[in-house]
Formats: structure tokens, C-alpha cells, sequence
């Protein structure tokens, strides 16, 4: 639902079928413009599904390759109208690093899943080749870009909620309850997996949203953590819960808590954030709404769509107010302003998630991992 | 996110720049497959919409007409691999009929926005050339395309809640509340205007989604009707407001109501069915939800995508559970289901809003008319 | 939680072991002042109830009657200092117009519960009794008393929804839904039987609190309506259900319904009003809240005890908000008022429904039951 | 609304005029039963208060006494029949311990608001003198008193969570977020003054409740915390603010958070425990309902009096489900078990908060004031 003045390429790594995430980045897209089109793609490490998904999404079977360096090589060569304008790297997080790495020395802006690499040291790697070859690197930390995100963020930015002192985040889900790694469910096995999924699967999976989402509408910086990793199920090598305090430069600080064994939770991810002014509360699963909480007991509710809203907020909304819109219209905002900065790169204000956010997140998940193994309270951001 | 044997194409008229519902078709499209192509349109009655939106989505201009005859024409006299399969009208009410009728007659197969026409009389010279010829006609009441709606009818008809006493549906909106329409707006302009829209504002609008959605979830069929139309904004010739209560065959009664006036109510649209076992409740602002009220007073809250839903609901439901999925996504399952039927016309089970539904609505919407004018307590369903 | 300036002292009819309704109206008035106590009763129609309450509520045996017409005359030659101030009657129905009518005729005020009688006829009749003898008569609509919707009536009062134009109110319960009557519940028993209950149950027990929370909030008289009774429950005489379209004087209309029979629901009693400036919504279940629905989409929910309250809510309010009050303080509100009109008889302003609230209440039910039976759509209230 | 066989007297040390809490526990006990009755009070430190107070509620001057002293001198020396059953301290925190000591040492049965003393210290030597004297000793943690509490600890206690897994308790509230202390505020003033409070504001006034929920609901037993306090108001000395992460016997860990400078937040305390099961929910501000997550995704939502709840829940409830108590009838339940056990001592289940309790909540405020000011991670619980 986006006008762009020509046609955009992509190409894709991973995604095949029975992938989780990668249709949903297809479909962010296919739902943006019918001008945006899949050219070419590396969906899988097994033939018969780069084969099978080729087939589904309509992909010309010339450019659906069996491996990213094949793909990598091949789609360099192509000519400036034929070329991907971008590469998405959907793939376990183990493949993060090398094909994103590959894609960018080839020349390509890359659109990666989160968390961005395994460790910081790789993540700070990708961040100079990007910013030496001037690419654009976005890595899709899916939930800031519904709207009513854009909106707190916006309320903080302009002081409606005074001077911030305390900000909650949590993501609750049920799924890992039970080892269901052990009984062929292929998303848990290779989130469960540490040479897969890196250091910490909760922190890697879902407390890397938090981080993400606190620091995206708050505008504060961590200054210390107090971190605590924990398995729940029999066999488990990697956590399935973190709890972590956490204090911010300037005097605020909070509560980040993510957990997979919390039975019957959905995919529960909240946010609350109080000033001295009032207090803000949204919550993932009823996205489309933002909860202001006044001094005088007032809560107010905003929707989405609705007249009240600022003008800027309404460039990634759709749909009239009270009329769902869904997650993945969350990913095709991320994707619109990416694009955007693509067409247009002298662009200043390009609201999506980029290389900066993603070395932070190695960063913090790292904090949390050293705090957890250690005997002392507070541990200082790396 | 279906796979489809092959290239899925279609044509459009109306739905050009400014129209509401238009993009939301092309976009349930989209996000469906993107083997789904656009192939012909007429989007306007003015060429430079025609030439813009045409532009906007990518449509090659040789395909894109400026009057629907010629379109019909034209497009008729492709050969099959790329003549367009169905053909959407999202027209002001006013051109459903000649439109759909036009292109039934050269042959397509044709999904029609409601209400399907401004008569039923209309509506069943459609179903008669629909059914002579055997093509599809789909009726867009895009809301019973929800995963949770499927869940509810499927609970009522496995008998879930026991023998149906009472249904209340309702539809309550803001966005007509003041004069807009002689402020510019266009949406209101034509919709307030009975040569554009038809005999009744609120229910060809609002209240022809309450019948379909009873209809659809219940089984029930309407016997009598007792209604009031009623206009609240001075100069407004249509009526904005609609009540009616409601005798079904085989004893339950109910009652629905359409507002467009009701200051505040974004796009609240509710359904509750009482049985002599269990109630539910739906509330389309909060779509992923179905509230199931049990004797006992428990409220059991069933989740889209969750482990407790039927596996029949699975195939609509794309995400999995707690990531929201929106409106949209409900128009694809419409067109999902329409295109199977265009695939494998011997499929059994079609469950998509068809022609029936249309010449039903249109009957409602007629009755309602006449018993509003009627000093009679109740009207039978003509 | 009020101060009185003497010890308040009242009588009872009815409310013996057993019943409802009768501890609840004593428990209001133990909350609100231990100053206040009951010195005289005739609890039941049999002696062993008598006794046995007398015994649990702490009365004194001498002042606690077989019958109420002896009541009535002992209690009457008591001294200043030891006679009730008031009589609370809470028996079935059928007795609220004799038992009322002789304490009036005795020189008692009375507060009664509703509905006030069985006819609009015996309700004028003490009326008349109670205005000739300038005693306070008060009848027990308990909802009226919870401080949002005294909130609610002085919003809609200063004109923060504009005019009114449309109304909804609806009393949801499931607990007649199977015929228990015919199972030994005494409840039940009495309400389903059309002597001891009246012309209709639906509108007796819950429809005539939908009545009067209508015109309490909105100020609006009722001028027509079209209302249907039916009943779903084999064997039942007394309808379980109602629906009623409304039309208010001025120009709004709305609709009012109330059953027993909707599986599931527990006490849902919800009101809705509409104006051209904003809309409110509110509900029993959740009582301390109230949503103010404005223009540009924006729901403020205001709580009992917030900083944004009127003062004048605030007398009806005892605790801080966010501790929740429940139903039992909303009729100690009634009490309050009435007791502080016995004290200070001048007092202009008096906040509990009285009789004029009770014959209004018979008059439309008795409306409601004509036009249940009428062929004609619009029946003018009486 | 409870039926004793005998008249019942207590008497009141603190409540006066102006207090918050005071009302809150006469008025939980005049609800109970018209045979409560209050007959000896020291209200206040301020004779004014003290005669005041005895006017508002009923006292004879005669038994209104000064100070505690007197008091306690005066009352035991009354005959059985005239001497009360049990004394309430309803003093700021400074006082419980010399109040409740003086009563205990003069063989009264005493009910304490919490937190109960300000040091451990003191709170054990209450323990040793009820103990010797086998005096009942009750600590109003009042919120346990509710009947979805009392549901939900049966729940996991019967084993319908599985084992426990996660813990969290979060207590947020609004009104300390400006230094009204000030300004006049009488409850800020001594709250926020140390010598009157204790070590700490947020834990003992709100936190000392989070503490008391888990473990009466969970049945965990704390092992190690790890805590940090904060002050958020320039010029405040106690801490307005806690967060605490929790270790408990058998693995369980959580999260325990109380503020008082969550701007907009009235009284929001909410527990949410998971086991491998099934997880529960449970908000104070909507405290009649009680939701069970089922680990296929299905929310029940359990309502105070619906017919699916336990019997023994059921004799802690008053009303009908749907007619909402409050906070007040939880107060009730508290003492309507202390009461039963004054009158059957040998009682073997009595189900109100006690002296371990009350020891064990200061234990545990002491040790979040320990682990604030370490350096170490973790704290064992003193």
C-alpha cells in the first residue's frame, strides 16, 4: 500500500518452506506494492526446497540457487535493471554473520533477521564493511514499526511523559514449556541448539525485542544490567527465561523479563513507561491500541487510525481506524522506509531498524550472559 | 501465503487512487501469493486516476481502460493464458449491477463489493446469468473471513452451544456523525446520496454485514423483521441509523442494530449467540479472540492459531497464535477460497460469500425498508 | 462511612433467612454508620424464619413480628425515641403495595425494593398516600447509586456528549436459562409465578433497572415503544426475555433489552449513550469505570476516586481509587441520601430514587406488556 | 453477612478521623454482622480526634480513651461480658509493636495492620508473647482475603499449575510521584518519615503485600533475593521504589516489583504464576475474576460466585456472581475466620493472615534493604 516510483528487487537467503519468519518478510513485501518482486533467492540448504518454495512463490528457477555463494557470485554479475536491490538473510542465526558478510563485500544493502550474529565482535565486523561501502544495512526488529510504537515514541520524544523513571518490558510466551526440541519441532531445535542460536536462546529469541523496543521508544541508554539466565526444561543446554534489571544513564531504571516456559502465554510482549508526567502501556497483542495514563487517574486510550493521532504516524498506517491491521504490516513499514532510503539516499529521516540497533543487541545479550555468571550485582554495559 | 498451481489473474473496476476499499482488495491479493497478478483495470471514471493508479501498482497502461465496456471487450478477446480469471468490482453501489453483469456476460467469473446491488431484483438477474453460465460470483463480506468466525460457526453448527434462543449483532460507527459529506469527503459524498448508494445508507453500508454475519455463524434463517431507519444529521436524505429486531425460523429472536452516528465507536462491530447450552461473543475490533460463555459462568477465551482450534480454521489462519493477523488477512481467505474454486471446480466445500448471500442482503435491506415505513409490528422476509 | 448526627433506627418486612435481597439491604446500611440499626422486623410469612433471623441479625425477639399488620400497629405507638425512622419492605412482589401502604398509613417513611407494585395503579395509590402525608418513600433501583453513574448523569447533564441521540441499554443473565423454578429454587419460584411476580418477569426483575438507569443518566423521557416478551423455558408462564426499541421525546431513540436466559452471563448490565459531541459507555461488571468516548477516537476511562472526578461524586465514594467498591456501597449511597432527607427535611438537592422513579417504572412495563401484545408498531407510553 | 452466635466486641487502637485505614476495618466488621460491635477505642493521639471519632461511630465517651495506656488498663480490667474479644491496631507502623505488645501482655486476642513492626526483632518477640499466651494474633494483609485468591491458592495448591516455574508480583501505584509529603498530605507525611515507617516506604507499605500474596498463594518459600531500592522524589528519604528479582526452594524464580511513582497507576497489583501446566493471572483492580491459562492456548476466566468455582471458596463470598464486592468484603473474610476461631478454638483450619506471616514480611523487608545495599548478587533470606 505504498506508491514507489519503480519497480524494487529482492533477493532472499533462507526462507524456504517451513521456515517461520521467511514468508512472513515476503509477504511484508508482496502486501507493500505489487512493484516489489522476489528476483532471486537461496531459500534453503536442501535442494528439493529451494525447488518446492521456488515453485510456490513463483520464482524463475534460474536465479533459485542451492547456495548464498553461488548466489552471491552469480547475481553480482547481473545488470543494474536486473539486480536485487537488496538482500533479506532469513536463515538460523548461525548463517547471519557469513551471508550477510558476503552479500555486502559483493555490494549489496542487506535486510537481516535479528539477532543480527552470534557475538558483538561479528556484528561490529558487518557494521564497518557497511559503513565503509556505504550499503544500507536494516535488521528487523519486527515490532517498532507498528504504528502505535511510532507514537509513544513520539509522545516521549516531545516530554508528554515528563522526565522518564521507570520503564518495564516483558515477553511472555508458552511455547518451550515442554522439550519439544527433542520431538522434531525443527524452529526449537536449532533455537535450542547454541551452535545455531549463539549464546543465549531467550535473550537471542525474544529478550533481543525488548532491548530493542525499550531503547526505540524510550530514547534511554542501559548503563547497567543485573542479569539472570535460566533453563526450566529437563536437557535444555541454552535458557528459556532471563530476568534482568536494568538501570539507564540519566536515573531511570527497570525490569526486562523473557521467558518461554511461561505456560499459556501466547506471544505476550509488553511495554510500560512512566515519567513524572504520566505513564505509557502497550501490549503486542492488541497492538493497535496505546494506553496513556495521566496524572489524574485518566487513562486514555489512542487508537491507531484515529484522528487524534500525529500526522507522522499516519505514513505507516493503512487502514481506517478500527479496521486491524496485523504484525506483518509492522515488517512492511520497516521494509517501506528501507526501500525508501534506497531510492532516495539523501533522505535524513529513515526510520528503520538498523546496523547500530543490532550491534547493540549482541551487545546487550552478551551483558546479560557475563552478568549471569556473575557473583556481583551490577554489570556495566559492554 | 497459499501455493497455487499456476498464475492466478484478475482485473479490477474501480479502485483507483482515493478509493477506500480497492487497495484492500489488491492487497488481500497480494499478500496471498505473489503468483496473483493484476492484469486489467478500469480504476476510474477519470483518466488520470486511471493513469495513476495504474502507474502506483504497476499495471501495464495497454490494460488499463478508461470505461469498463471497453475493458469487458477487449479483455474478452484475450487468449486464455492471459485473459484475467475473475474480475472484481469495487465500484460505488450504484455500477455492482451493470458491471457484474457486463462481465458475466463476456464470460468472467466476478467478485462483487456489498451490497451487490440497490435491488434485489438486481441481484437476482445476476444469480440467474451467474448460475446459467456457471461462472463464480463472489460477494465481499470481508469480515466472515476471519479465522475466529469460522471457529464460531463451526461451534454452533457441532451443536456446541446447544439450540440457538438468541442473536445480537450490531455495528456501530462515528465516522457519519456530522455533514461530512458536504464537506468534500467522497467516501460519505456518494454513500449519503441514493442514486449512488441505494435505498438505505446504514444498512447497505454496515447493517448488510450484520445479516451476512448472523446468517453465516448461526445457520438461523430470518422469518420477520421489526426495523427503523432513522437520519440524525439535518440534511442527510439517507438514513444513518438502523434497529431491528429480529424472529428467526424455529423460535429465536434477536436483535441488530447499525449506527454510524454513535460519536466515538470506531468500527465496532459485535456478535453475540446465546444457546440453551453455551453463549459466545465476538467482537470484531479485538478480531483473534472468541469468547465462549459456559453454563457454569466460565468465559473460555479461544485464541487464532492456538493448540485448541479446530484444524479446519488452521487453513485460514496464517501466523501462529499472539501474532496479530488483521483485516486483510480475512479478505484473502474470501479470495483464497474463491480461487480454489476457480482451480478445482469440483471441490466440494467452497466456503466463500457468494451470490446467495448477495440476493439475500439485498432482500433484508429491502424488508427493513419497508417495515421502517410500516405501521405493522412485523414484516415477513420477503 | 458517613457521620450521622443521631442514631438512625429502622424496621424491616421481609428479608428473612433465605433471602437475597434483604441482607444486602441491611448490609448497606451496617457499612455506612454503626449508628444505624435495625429495632424492628417481620422477616417471613413463618414464624421459624422470624426467629431464626432475629437470632443471626442480633433483634430483639419483642420487637421482631409474625406479621406485618401487627408490626405495624405495635411499632406505631412507640415512643419518638425508639420508632423506626423508615421501613425497608423486601418481600416477593405482591406484597410491596399492602405492606408499603399500611406502614405509610401508620406514619412510617418507607423504602421499597422494585418493581414499586404490580400495577401502575396501586403505585399511584401510594404515591398519593405518601405525597397527602409528606412521608419520604424511596425505591431501591440499587444501580442508580454506584458513583460512576451519578458521574455519568452529571456529564450528560453539563452537556460534555451534546444532545443525545441515540441509547442502549441491555441486562444480560443466564440464570433462568433452564426451568429451575421447577427444581426447588425458591428465587426462582416466586419470580416465574405471575401472582407473587407480577405481569412479566424479565421486565419486573432486571428491564425496569434498565428504565430507570436510562432516564437517571440521560434525562430523557420515553414516548414510545415497541417491545416484544417471550418466553424460551418450557413450561414457564412469565416471560424470560424482552426487547424493546425506544423513542425518547426530542428526537433520540434507542434500544432496551433484558433476558434471563443468555447462557453464560452472570449480571450484565451495560449502558451506552450517544450524543453529538461524545459518546459514554458503562458496565455493572466493571463498575468503578467509565469510558467517555470522544470525537477524534480517543476513550478516556474514568475511575471512582480519581483526581478527575467531580466533587460531587466524591460524597458517594468512600475509598481511594484503584480499591475496588462493590454493589452492596452503591445501595448504601441510596440510604445515605434518604436518611440525610429524613434528617434535614429541607434539604433541596436529594440524590435516591423515590416514588415518582417507582409509578414511571410500572407504567412502562405495563406499556411494554401492551405493546408485546399489539400488531402495531409504536405504542405510546402511558 | 455472617451469622455468630454470640455478640462480638472489639476494640480500636489508631482510626480516628482522617485515617485511612481505620474505617476500612470498622466497616469490614460492621458488614459482617449487626452483632459486631466496637466498644473501646484510643483513636488518636489528639484528644479532638479521639471525641470526634467516638461521635461518628457510636462510642460511649466512657470507653474513649486518650491513650493506649489507659486503655489497656482500663478494658482489662472489664468483666467478660463487656470486655472485648480482640483489639485492632490501626496506628501509624511506629506504634504496632508497643500497641499490640501492651494488649497481648493484658491478655487480648490482637489484629494488626502490616507491616507489623519495623524490625524483625520486634515482630518475634510479638510471636513469643501470642505464642506463650496462646493469644490469637492476626496481620492484616488484606488482599488475601479476597475469594479469587483464596480460589487460585486451592488451584495450585491441588496441583492444577503443575510444578511452579515462575513467580510475578508487581504492586504499582500513582500517588507518591510528587513529594506530596510536603504538602501537607497526612498519609505521605508519616509514611515517607523513617522513624514512623521504618526502613523502608515501598516495601512496607505495598511491597510487604507482593510478598505476602506469592507466598500464600504459591505456598514457595523464598530463598534468595536480590534487591534494589530507589527514591525517585528529590528530597524524599525513604525509597519509593523496589525491584527485586526471587529465588524460591525447588527451583521457581520470579520477579517482584512495588512503586509508588508509576504516574497514573491507582492500585494496581497483579500476580501471575506458571507452572508447567498452567499459568494464572489475577488483577486487584478486577479482583472477582481469575484467569487460567491452559497450555493449548485457552484462557479461562473464572468469575467470584459462578457456579465453577470450589465450596470452599464459596463461604468467603457474599453475593451473586456478577454483583460486584470489594475490597472490603476481603477485610471481612479475614476477620470472619479470626472471629470463628476467638469462638471455636479448636478450630483446626483458620484461614486468615497470622503472626508467621507477619514475622516472615518483615524478614523479608530486611533483607531487601540488606540486599539493596550490597554489592553481591544474591541474598539469602534472613
Amino acid at each position: 500500500m505504498k506508491a514507489f516510483s519503480r519497480e524494487i528487487r529482492y533477493g532472499m537467503v533462507g526462507g524456504g518452506i517451513g521456515s517461520f519468519i521467511g514468508p512472513i518478510h515476503r509477504t511484508a513485501l508482496q502486501m507493500l506494492s505489487p512493484k516489489i518482486r522476489l528476483v532471486s533467492a537461496n531459500f534453503s540448504t536442501r535442494k528439493e526446497i529451494c525447488d518446492q518454495t521456488a515453485e510456490e512463490v513463483g520464482l524463475d528457477l534460474s536465479r533459485s540457487y542451492y547456495d548464498y555463494e553461488t548466489m552471491a557470485k552469480a547475481e553480482a554479475k547481473r545488470p543494474a535493471g536486473e539486480r536485487a536491490d537488496f538482500i533479506i538473510v532469513v536463515t538460523p542465526n548461525r548463517l547471519h554473520f557469513s551471508v550477510s558478510k558476503l552479500f555486502l563485500e559483493n555490494g549489496f544493502h542487506v535486510f537481516c533477521e535479528k539477532p543480527l550474529t552470534r557475538t558483538s565482535a561479528e556484528a561490529e565486523i558487518l557494521q564497518k564493511i557497511a559503513t565503509d561501502r556505504k550499503l544500507l544495512f536494516g535488521v528487523m526488529y519486527g515490532y517498532t514499526g507498528y504504528p502505535m510504537i511510532k507514537e509513544a515514541r513520539r509522545l516521549v520524544h516531545e516530554g508528554a511523559l515528563g522526565k522518564i523513571r521507570k520503564v518495564f518490558v516483558e515477553y511472555a510466551q508458552s511455547w518451550l514449556t515442554d522439550p519439544i526440541e527433542l520431538e522434531g519441532q525443527k524452529q526449537a531445535a536449532w533455537r535450542t541448539n547454541p551452535s545455531e542460536s549463539g549464546g543465549s536462546l531467550s535473550m537471542g529469541d525474544i529478550g533481543s525485542h525488548c532491548e530493542n523496543m525499550v531503547s526505540y521508544v524510550s530514547g534511554l541508554q542501559i548503563k547497567e544490567i543485573s542479569g539472570e539466565l535460566s533453563s526450566f526444561v529437563d536437557g535444555r543446554i541454552l535458557d528459556d527465561d532471563a530476568m534482568v534489571l536494568l538501570k539507564f544513564v540519566g536515573g531511570a531504571s527497570g525490569i526486562l523479563f523473557a521467558s518461554q516456559v511461561l505456560t499459556g502465554e501466547l506471544n505476550h510482549f509488553r511495554l510500560r513507561i512512566y515519567g513524572d508526567k504520566a505513564g505509557l502501556r502497550w501490549d503486542q497483542m492488541d497492538p493497535e491500541r496505546l494506553e496513556i495514563l495521566e496524572k489524574d487517574g485518566t487513562i486514555k486510550i489512542l487508537s491507531r487510525g484515529a484522528g487524534s493521532l500525529s500526522k507522522w504516524v499516519g505514513k505507516t498506517s493503512y487502514l481506517p481506524a478500527g479496521h486491524p491491521e496485523g504484525v506483518i504490516e509492522a515488517f512492511s513499514n520497516h521494509y517501506a522506509a528501507f526501500i525508501s532510503k534506497i531510492l532516495h539516499p539523501n533522505e535524513k529521516e529513515s526510520d528503520f531498524p538498523g546496523i547500530e540497533e543490532g550491534v547493540r543487541g549482541m551487545k546487550f545479550i552478551e551483558s546479560v550472559l557475563k552478568s549471569s555468571k556473575s557473583n556481583q550485582k551490577w554489570t556495566e554495559l559492554s
